[in-house]
Protein backbone atom coordinates (compact mmCIF):
# COMPACT_ATOMS: atom_id res chain seq x y z
CA UNK A 1 0.00 0.00 0.00
CA UNK A 2 2.82 2.28 0.96
CA UNK A 3 4.39 2.04 -2.45
CA UNK A 4 1.32 2.47 -4.45
CA UNK A 5 0.58 5.62 -1.90
CA UNK A 6 4.17 7.60 -2.96
CA UNK A 7 2.52 7.52 -6.56
CA UNK A 8 0.24 9.44 -5.78
CA UNK A 9 2.59 11.57 -3.75
CA UNK A 10 4.29 11.96 -7.13
CA UNK A 11 1.67 12.87 -8.82
CA UNK A 12 0.47 16.14 -6.17
CA UNK A 13 4.39 17.23 -5.61
CA UNK A 14 4.45 16.79 -1.72
CA UNK A 15 5.35 13.78 -0.10
CA UNK A 16 3.42 13.06 3.76
CA UNK A 17 5.40 12.97 7.10
CA UNK A 18 2.07 11.40 8.11
CA UNK A 19 1.34 9.01 5.21
CA UNK A 20 -1.68 7.71 7.01
CA UNK A 21 -3.36 10.98 6.52
CA UNK A 22 -3.18 10.46 2.79
CA UNK A 23 -4.26 6.60 3.19
CA UNK A 24 -7.48 7.93 5.06
CA UNK A 25 -7.86 10.75 2.54
CA UNK A 26 -8.80 8.05 0.35
CA UNK A 27 -11.19 5.80 2.20
CA UNK A 28 -14.44 5.84 1.25
CA UNK A 29 -17.11 5.51 4.42
CA UNK A 30 -17.91 2.00 2.63
CA UNK A 31 -14.46 0.78 2.98
CA UNK A 32 -13.91 1.33 7.08
CA UNK A 33 -14.54 3.89 10.04
CA UNK A 34 -11.64 5.55 9.53
CA UNK A 35 -12.86 7.39 6.18
CA UNK A 36 -12.20 10.75 5.18
CA UNK A 37 -15.25 12.54 5.43
CA UNK A 38 -13.74 15.15 8.04
CA UNK A 39 -11.11 15.41 5.82
CA UNK A 40 -13.14 16.65 2.97
CA UNK A 41 -15.21 19.35 4.91
CA UNK A 42 -11.49 20.42 5.71
CA UNK A 43 -10.33 20.30 2.28
CA UNK A 44 -13.40 21.22 0.72
CA UNK A 45 -12.39 25.05 2.98
CA UNK A 46 -9.07 25.17 2.07
CA UNK A 47 -9.77 24.70 -1.61
CA UNK A 48 -12.24 27.56 -1.36
CA UNK A 49 -10.17 29.72 -0.23
CA UNK A 50 -6.81 29.12 -2.10
CA UNK A 51 -9.12 29.16 -5.25
CA UNK A 52 -10.32 32.21 -3.81
CA UNK A 53 -6.77 33.91 -3.50
CA UNK A 54 -5.88 33.09 -6.66
CA UNK A 55 -8.68 34.59 -8.91
CA UNK A 56 -8.36 37.64 -6.69
CA UNK A 57 -4.72 38.33 -7.19
CA UNK A 58 -5.33 36.98 -10.82
CA UNK A 59 -8.60 39.21 -11.78
CA UNK A 60 -7.92 42.39 -10.37
CA UNK A 61 -10.55 44.20 -11.34
CA UNK A 62 -13.88 42.69 -11.39
CA UNK A 63 -16.45 42.44 -8.85
CA UNK A 64 -17.26 40.24 -6.16
CA UNK A 65 -20.33 38.42 -7.65
CA UNK A 66 -18.42 37.48 -10.64
CA UNK A 67 -15.21 36.53 -8.12
CA UNK A 68 -18.01 34.02 -6.83
CA UNK A 69 -19.34 32.71 -9.83
CA UNK A 70 -16.26 32.07 -11.79
CA UNK A 71 -15.21 30.26 -8.39
CA UNK A 72 -17.77 28.07 -8.03
CA UNK A 73 -17.33 26.77 -11.39
CA UNK A 74 -13.96 25.95 -10.48
CA UNK A 75 -14.89 24.04 -7.01
CA UNK A 76 -17.70 22.18 -8.20
CA UNK A 77 -17.93 18.42 -8.42
CA UNK A 78 -17.23 17.96 -12.44
CA UNK A 79 -14.03 20.73 -12.16
CA UNK A 80 -12.68 18.39 -9.10
CA UNK A 81 -13.81 15.02 -10.41
CA UNK A 82 -11.53 15.92 -14.09
CA UNK A 83 -8.58 17.09 -11.75
CA UNK A 84 -8.66 13.77 -9.46
CA UNK A 85 -8.76 12.02 -13.18
CA UNK A 86 -5.58 13.54 -14.40
CA UNK A 87 -3.95 12.30 -11.19
CA UNK A 88 -5.19 8.65 -11.54
CA UNK A 89 -6.68 8.96 -8.10
CA UNK A 90 -9.38 6.44 -9.12
CA UNK A 91 -6.04 3.99 -8.62
CA UNK A 92 -5.60 4.95 -5.14
CA UNK A 93 -9.16 5.22 -3.45
CA UNK A 94 -9.99 2.22 -1.25
CA UNK A 95 -13.70 1.49 -1.39
CA UNK A 96 -16.41 -1.24 0.03
CA UNK A 97 -17.29 -4.22 -1.81
CA UNK A 98 -20.96 -2.62 -2.58
CA UNK A 99 -19.12 0.46 -4.03
CA UNK A 100 -16.47 -1.78 -5.28
CA UNK A 101 -18.64 -3.55 -7.38
CA UNK A 102 -21.26 -0.72 -8.95
CA UNK A 103 -18.05 0.87 -9.97
CA UNK A 104 -17.66 3.70 -7.36
CA UNK A 105 -13.99 4.70 -8.13
CA UNK A 106 -15.43 6.41 -11.54
CA UNK A 107 -18.10 8.10 -9.50
CA UNK A 108 -17.48 11.88 -10.16
CA UNK A 109 -19.00 12.51 -6.51
CA UNK A 110 -16.36 10.01 -4.82
CA UNK A 111 -13.43 11.37 -6.95
CA UNK A 112 -14.59 15.13 -5.81
CA UNK A 113 -15.04 14.02 -2.29
CA UNK A 114 -11.54 12.57 -2.11
CA UNK A 115 -9.53 15.15 -3.98
CA UNK A 116 -11.01 17.30 -1.75
CA UNK A 117 -9.82 15.08 1.27
CA UNK A 118 -6.20 15.15 -0.04
CA UNK A 119 -5.99 18.65 0.16
CA UNK A 120 -7.28 18.71 3.42
CA UNK A 121 -4.66 15.93 4.31
CA UNK A 122 -1.82 17.83 2.63
CA UNK A 123 -2.78 20.96 5.03
CA UNK A 124 -2.92 18.95 8.32
CA UNK A 125 0.46 17.52 7.15
CA UNK A 126 2.44 19.87 6.08
CA UNK A 127 0.61 23.26 6.85
CA UNK A 128 -0.81 26.09 4.76
CA UNK A 129 1.65 26.47 2.55
CA UNK A 130 1.46 23.19 1.33
CA UNK A 131 -1.68 22.82 0.74
CA UNK A 132 -1.75 26.22 -1.13
CA UNK A 133 0.93 24.62 -3.22
CA UNK A 134 -0.70 21.57 -4.22
CA UNK A 135 -3.81 23.01 -5.20
CA UNK A 136 -2.63 26.09 -7.41
CA UNK A 137 -0.12 23.29 -8.82
CA UNK A 138 -3.89 22.19 -10.23
CA UNK A 139 -5.21 25.23 -10.95
CA UNK A 140 -2.84 26.76 -12.52
CA UNK A 141 -2.99 25.43 -16.04
CA UNK A 142 -7.00 26.02 -15.47
CA UNK A 143 -6.71 29.40 -14.82
CA UNK A 144 -4.64 29.96 -17.91
CA UNK A 145 -8.12 29.26 -19.79
CA UNK A 146 -10.41 30.65 -17.82
CA UNK A 147 -12.51 33.90 -19.03
CA UNK A 148 -13.59 36.01 -16.66
CA UNK A 149 -16.72 37.33 -19.15
CA UNK A 150 -17.90 33.74 -19.21
CA UNK A 151 -17.37 30.94 -17.22
CA UNK A 152 -20.20 29.10 -15.55
CA UNK A 153 -22.83 31.24 -16.93
CA UNK A 154 -25.34 29.69 -18.87
CA UNK A 155 -25.81 30.03 -22.86
CA UNK A 156 -29.02 32.57 -22.50
CA UNK A 157 -27.36 34.71 -19.90
CA UNK A 158 -24.60 34.70 -22.67
CA UNK A 159 -26.51 35.17 -25.58
CA UNK A 160 -28.25 38.33 -24.29
CA UNK A 161 -25.40 39.80 -22.94
CA UNK A 162 -23.48 39.12 -26.67
CA UNK A 163 -26.76 41.18 -28.05
CA UNK A 164 -26.54 43.42 -25.50
CA UNK A 165 -23.17 44.70 -26.71
CA UNK A 166 -23.86 44.98 -29.77
CA UNK A 167 -27.14 46.66 -28.93
CA UNK A 168 -29.60 44.32 -30.66
CA UNK A 169 -32.96 43.67 -29.40
CA UNK A 170 -32.82 40.01 -27.27
CA UNK A 171 -33.43 36.59 -28.42
CA UNK A 172 -37.04 35.39 -29.16
CA UNK A 173 -37.85 31.47 -27.56
CA UNK A 174 -40.16 29.80 -28.85
CA UNK A 175 -41.78 26.55 -28.11
CA UNK A 176 -42.03 24.84 -31.93
CA UNK A 177 -43.40 21.23 -30.85
CA UNK A 178 -43.46 18.82 -27.76
CA UNK A 179 -43.51 15.23 -28.07
CA UNK A 180 -43.71 11.92 -25.72
CA UNK A 181 -46.23 11.35 -22.35
CA UNK A 182 -46.10 13.72 -19.53
CA UNK A 183 -43.23 11.84 -17.71
CA UNK A 184 -41.09 11.89 -20.04
CA UNK A 185 -41.91 14.98 -22.62
CA UNK A 186 -39.56 16.54 -25.42
CA UNK A 187 -39.83 20.24 -25.79
CA UNK A 188 -38.62 21.22 -29.44
CA UNK A 189 -37.56 24.90 -28.87
CA UNK A 190 -36.54 28.02 -31.76
CA UNK A 191 -34.48 30.78 -30.71
CA UNK A 192 -34.81 33.44 -33.44
CA UNK A 193 -32.67 36.71 -33.66
CA UNK A 194 -33.96 38.64 -36.64
CA UNK A 195 -31.80 41.21 -37.41
CA UNK A 196 -28.68 38.57 -37.38
CA UNK A 197 -31.35 36.60 -39.63
CA UNK A 198 -30.55 33.36 -37.31
CA UNK A 199 -33.04 30.96 -36.37
CA UNK A 200 -32.18 27.85 -34.85
CA UNK A 201 -33.81 24.99 -33.15
CA UNK A 202 -32.98 22.02 -30.06
CA UNK A 203 -34.68 19.66 -27.97
CA UNK A 204 -34.75 19.10 -24.27
CA UNK A 205 -36.54 17.32 -21.48
CA UNK A 206 -37.57 20.57 -20.13
CA UNK A 207 -38.75 23.97 -21.86
CA UNK A 208 -35.47 25.61 -19.57
CA UNK A 209 -33.76 22.84 -21.16
CA UNK A 210 -34.33 23.35 -25.01
CA UNK A 211 -33.75 27.02 -24.35
CA UNK A 212 -30.13 26.34 -23.27
CA UNK A 213 -29.37 23.90 -25.86
CA UNK A 214 -30.93 26.48 -28.77
CA UNK A 215 -29.25 29.76 -26.98
CA UNK A 216 -25.58 27.48 -27.42
CA UNK A 217 -26.16 26.95 -30.79
CA UNK A 218 -26.98 30.55 -31.58
CA UNK A 219 -23.87 31.54 -29.96
CA UNK A 220 -21.83 30.10 -32.22
CA UNK A 221 -23.92 31.63 -34.99
CA UNK A 222 -23.22 35.09 -33.79
CA UNK A 223 -19.58 34.24 -33.43
CA UNK A 224 -19.25 33.08 -37.03
CA UNK A 225 -21.19 35.93 -37.96
CA UNK A 226 -19.52 39.11 -35.90
CA UNK A 227 -16.03 37.18 -33.82
CA UNK A 228 -14.32 40.51 -34.33
CA UNK A 229 -16.83 42.38 -31.62
CA UNK A 230 -16.98 39.72 -29.48
CA UNK A 231 -12.70 39.43 -28.73
CA UNK A 232 -13.27 43.69 -28.80
CA UNK A 233 -15.74 43.66 -26.14
CA UNK A 234 -14.04 41.03 -23.88
CA UNK A 235 -10.97 43.04 -23.92
CA UNK A 236 -12.76 46.19 -23.08
CA UNK A 237 -13.77 44.60 -20.25
CA UNK A 238 -10.45 43.68 -18.59
CA UNK B 1 -7.92 58.92 9.57
CA UNK B 2 -4.54 57.26 9.91
CA UNK B 3 -5.03 57.79 13.96
CA UNK B 4 -8.50 56.11 14.17
CA UNK B 5 -7.16 53.15 12.18
CA UNK B 6 -4.43 52.26 14.11
CA UNK B 7 -7.11 51.73 17.31
CA UNK B 8 -8.39 49.29 15.09
CA UNK B 9 -5.03 47.82 14.55
CA UNK B 10 -4.66 47.93 18.65
CA UNK B 11 -7.98 46.02 18.63
CA UNK B 12 -7.35 43.13 16.15
CA UNK B 13 -3.68 42.84 17.40
CA UNK B 14 -2.36 43.55 13.56
CA UNK B 15 -0.47 46.57 12.49
CA UNK B 16 -0.88 46.90 8.49
CA UNK B 17 2.43 47.76 6.71
CA UNK B 18 -0.54 48.78 3.82
CA UNK B 19 -2.67 50.61 5.93
CA UNK B 20 -4.50 51.64 2.85
CA UNK B 21 -6.03 48.15 2.48
CA UNK B 22 -7.34 48.78 5.99
CA UNK B 23 -9.04 51.89 5.03
CA UNK B 24 -10.57 49.90 1.51
CA UNK B 25 -11.81 46.94 4.06
CA UNK B 26 -14.14 49.72 6.45
CA UNK B 27 -15.34 51.52 3.42
CA UNK B 28 -18.42 50.42 2.35
CA UNK B 29 -19.79 50.86 -1.36
CA UNK B 30 -21.84 53.90 -0.68
CA UNK B 31 -18.94 55.75 0.21
CA UNK B 32 -16.63 55.49 -2.81
CA UNK B 33 -15.65 53.33 -5.50
CA UNK B 34 -12.60 51.66 -3.86
CA UNK B 35 -14.89 49.68 -1.17
CA UNK B 36 -14.83 46.48 0.47
CA UNK B 37 -16.74 44.39 -1.59
CA UNK B 38 -13.62 42.39 -3.08
CA UNK B 39 -12.07 42.55 0.30
CA UNK B 40 -15.13 40.59 1.85
CA UNK B 41 -15.28 37.59 -1.01
CA UNK B 42 -11.42 36.85 0.27
CA UNK B 43 -12.22 37.25 4.13
CA UNK B 44 -14.99 35.18 3.70
CA UNK B 45 -13.37 32.27 2.52
CA UNK B 46 -10.36 32.65 4.81
CA UNK B 47 -12.37 32.86 8.12
CA UNK B 48 -14.61 29.94 6.61
CA UNK B 49 -11.20 27.62 6.64
CA UNK B 50 -9.92 28.98 9.73
CA UNK B 51 -13.00 28.29 11.85
CA UNK B 52 -13.32 24.88 10.14
CA UNK B 53 -9.79 24.16 11.04
CA UNK B 54 -10.11 25.55 14.82
CA UNK B 55 -13.20 23.43 14.41
CA UNK B 56 -11.90 20.19 13.22
CA UNK B 57 -8.95 20.65 15.70
CA UNK B 58 -10.96 21.47 18.85
CA UNK B 59 -13.50 18.41 17.99
CA UNK B 60 -12.01 14.93 16.61
CA UNK B 61 -14.64 12.93 17.00
CA UNK B 62 -17.52 14.66 15.78
CA UNK B 63 -18.34 13.78 12.37
CA UNK B 64 -18.45 16.51 8.94
CA UNK B 65 -22.22 17.18 9.47
CA UNK B 66 -22.02 18.63 13.08
CA UNK B 67 -18.96 20.69 11.54
CA UNK B 68 -20.84 22.17 8.80
CA UNK B 69 -23.82 23.00 11.30
CA UNK B 70 -21.34 24.29 13.89
CA UNK B 71 -19.68 26.21 11.72
CA UNK B 72 -22.46 28.05 9.74
CA UNK B 73 -23.60 28.99 13.33
CA UNK B 74 -20.00 30.59 13.93
CA UNK B 75 -20.05 32.30 10.42
CA UNK B 76 -23.32 33.82 10.02
CA UNK B 77 -24.50 36.97 9.62
CA UNK B 78 -25.59 37.81 13.30
CA UNK B 79 -22.39 36.19 15.31
CA UNK B 80 -19.97 38.28 12.76
CA UNK B 81 -21.83 41.48 14.01
CA UNK B 82 -21.56 40.78 17.58
CA UNK B 83 -17.69 40.59 17.00
CA UNK B 84 -17.52 43.70 15.02
CA UNK B 85 -19.38 45.48 17.81
CA UNK B 86 -16.76 44.12 20.49
CA UNK B 87 -14.36 45.16 18.26
CA UNK B 88 -15.81 49.26 17.87
CA UNK B 89 -15.92 48.39 13.96
CA UNK B 90 -18.89 50.93 13.25
CA UNK B 91 -16.60 54.13 14.82
CA UNK B 92 -14.63 53.35 11.79
CA UNK B 93 -16.55 52.78 8.47
CA UNK B 94 -16.57 55.14 6.12
CA UNK B 95 -20.12 55.38 4.83
CA UNK B 96 -22.23 57.40 2.08
CA UNK B 97 -24.25 60.08 3.24
CA UNK B 98 -27.82 58.42 3.01
CA UNK B 99 -26.62 55.17 4.73
CA UNK B 100 -25.07 57.05 7.45
CA UNK B 101 -28.44 59.09 8.15
CA UNK B 102 -30.15 55.76 8.04
CA UNK B 103 -27.70 54.26 10.59
CA UNK B 104 -26.18 52.17 8.32
CA UNK B 105 -23.20 51.99 11.00
CA UNK B 106 -25.13 49.80 13.21
CA UNK B 107 -26.45 47.18 10.28
CA UNK B 108 -25.90 43.76 11.00
CA UNK B 109 -25.29 43.15 7.32
CA UNK B 110 -22.62 46.08 7.16
CA UNK B 111 -20.64 45.10 10.01
CA UNK B 112 -20.44 41.81 9.26
CA UNK B 113 -19.24 42.61 5.78
CA UNK B 114 -17.09 44.97 7.03
CA UNK B 115 -16.18 42.82 9.37
CA UNK B 116 -14.90 39.63 6.57
CA UNK B 117 -13.22 42.70 4.47
CA UNK B 118 -10.83 43.51 7.25
CA UNK B 119 -9.88 39.42 7.65
CA UNK B 120 -9.38 39.57 4.22
CA UNK B 121 -7.06 42.86 3.85
CA UNK B 122 -4.96 40.98 7.04
CA UNK B 123 -4.50 38.46 4.43
CA UNK B 124 -3.48 40.37 1.70
CA UNK B 125 -1.01 42.31 4.07
CA UNK B 126 0.54 39.80 5.90
CA UNK B 127 -0.18 36.77 4.48
CA UNK B 128 -2.21 33.19 6.04
CA UNK B 129 -0.57 33.19 9.25
CA UNK B 130 -0.99 36.72 10.37
CA UNK B 131 -5.32 36.23 9.13
CA UNK B 132 -5.20 32.93 11.01
CA UNK B 133 -3.74 34.30 14.06
CA UNK B 134 -6.46 37.82 14.08
CA UNK B 135 -9.17 35.17 13.42
CA UNK B 136 -8.60 33.04 15.76
CA UNK B 137 -8.32 35.40 18.60
CA UNK B 138 -12.09 36.74 18.02
CA UNK B 139 -13.25 33.12 17.67
CA UNK B 140 -11.45 31.30 20.77
CA UNK B 141 -13.54 32.90 23.34
CA UNK B 142 -16.32 31.92 21.37
CA UNK B 143 -15.13 28.25 20.67
CA UNK B 144 -14.67 27.86 24.49
CA UNK B 145 -18.77 28.08 25.13
CA UNK B 146 -19.59 26.33 21.77
CA UNK B 147 -21.80 23.04 22.82
CA UNK B 148 -21.44 20.72 19.26
CA UNK B 149 -24.52 19.14 20.26
CA UNK B 150 -26.40 21.49 20.15
CA UNK B 151 -25.57 24.60 18.53
CA UNK B 152 -27.35 25.77 15.48
CA UNK B 153 -29.97 23.32 15.94
CA UNK B 154 -33.44 24.32 16.53
CA UNK B 155 -35.78 23.37 19.37
CA UNK B 156 -37.98 21.08 18.04
CA UNK B 157 -34.64 19.24 16.80
CA UNK B 158 -33.44 19.61 20.15
CA UNK B 159 -36.12 18.62 21.91
CA UNK B 160 -36.83 15.07 19.84
CA UNK B 161 -33.17 14.43 20.67
CA UNK B 162 -33.62 14.82 24.51
CA UNK B 163 -36.22 13.37 25.17
CA UNK B 164 -35.10 10.45 22.55
CA UNK B 165 -32.05 10.36 24.76
CA UNK B 166 -34.58 9.36 27.86
CA UNK B 167 -36.09 6.96 25.36
CA UNK B 168 -39.30 9.01 26.04
CA UNK B 169 -42.09 9.34 23.34
CA UNK B 170 -41.94 12.36 20.58
CA UNK B 171 -43.73 15.81 22.14
CA UNK B 172 -47.18 16.33 20.89
CA UNK B 173 -47.49 19.97 18.92
CA UNK B 174 -51.52 20.86 18.59
CA UNK B 175 -52.39 24.26 17.32
CA UNK B 176 -55.43 25.32 19.77
CA UNK B 177 -56.33 28.38 18.62
CA UNK B 178 -55.72 31.01 15.55
CA UNK B 179 -56.87 34.76 16.29
CA UNK B 180 -55.94 37.90 13.69
CA UNK B 181 -56.63 38.38 9.66
CA UNK B 182 -55.68 35.85 7.18
CA UNK B 183 -52.43 38.15 6.21
CA UNK B 184 -51.73 38.60 9.74
CA UNK B 185 -52.94 35.06 11.68
CA UNK B 186 -51.45 34.30 15.06
CA UNK B 187 -50.76 30.90 16.15
CA UNK B 188 -51.02 29.63 19.94
CA UNK B 189 -49.61 25.76 19.74
CA UNK B 190 -49.56 23.44 22.67
CA UNK B 191 -46.72 20.98 23.19
CA UNK B 192 -47.21 18.30 25.46
CA UNK B 193 -45.10 15.51 26.88
CA UNK B 194 -47.24 13.25 28.81
CA UNK B 195 -44.71 11.21 30.54
CA UNK B 196 -42.87 13.94 32.33
CA UNK B 197 -46.74 15.91 32.95
CA UNK B 198 -45.25 18.56 30.79
CA UNK B 199 -47.84 20.91 28.77
CA UNK B 200 -46.65 24.48 27.77
CA UNK B 201 -47.99 26.96 25.00
CA UNK B 202 -46.40 29.26 23.32
CA UNK B 203 -47.59 31.72 19.58
CA UNK B 204 -46.24 32.51 16.43
CA UNK B 205 -46.90 33.95 12.97
CA UNK B 206 -46.61 30.53 11.85
CA UNK B 207 -47.11 27.21 12.97
CA UNK B 208 -43.88 26.55 12.76
CA UNK B 209 -42.60 29.58 14.67
CA UNK B 210 -45.39 28.39 17.30
CA UNK B 211 -44.10 25.14 17.70
CA UNK B 212 -40.24 26.27 17.56
CA UNK B 213 -41.22 28.17 20.88
CA UNK B 214 -43.03 25.72 22.49
CA UNK B 215 -40.59 23.32 22.04
CA UNK B 216 -37.90 25.87 23.65
CA UNK B 217 -39.93 26.43 26.63
CA UNK B 218 -40.68 22.36 27.25
CA UNK B 219 -36.48 21.89 26.84
CA UNK B 220 -36.26 24.23 29.50
CA UNK B 221 -39.16 22.49 32.00
CA UNK B 222 -37.36 18.97 31.06
CA UNK B 223 -34.03 20.63 31.91
CA UNK B 224 -35.40 21.47 35.61
CA UNK B 225 -36.80 18.54 35.81
CA UNK B 226 -33.68 16.05 34.66
CA UNK B 227 -30.57 18.19 34.35
CA UNK B 228 -28.38 15.54 35.56
CA UNK B 229 -29.36 13.08 32.76
CA UNK B 230 -28.76 16.24 30.30
CA UNK B 231 -25.42 16.68 30.86
CA UNK B 232 -24.74 12.76 31.50
CA UNK B 233 -25.44 12.12 27.73
CA UNK B 234 -24.06 15.12 26.66
CA UNK B 235 -20.66 13.66 28.15
CA UNK B 236 -20.78 10.20 26.86
CA UNK B 237 -21.47 11.99 23.49
CA UNK B 238 -17.60 13.32 22.85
Amino acid sequence: MAARLSRLEDAIDYHFTTPALLEQAVTHRSHNAKHNERLEFLGDSVLNFVVASLLYKQFDRIDEGDLSRIRANLVKQSTLAEIAQKLNLSDFLRLGEGELKSGGFRRPSILSDALEAVFGAVYLDGGFEAAAYVISRQYEPILLTVDPKTLGKDPKTLLQEMLQGRRLDLPVYLVVATHGAAHSQVFDVECRIDKLDIVVQASGNSRRAAEQAAALQAIERVEAIEPLKTSRSARRRH
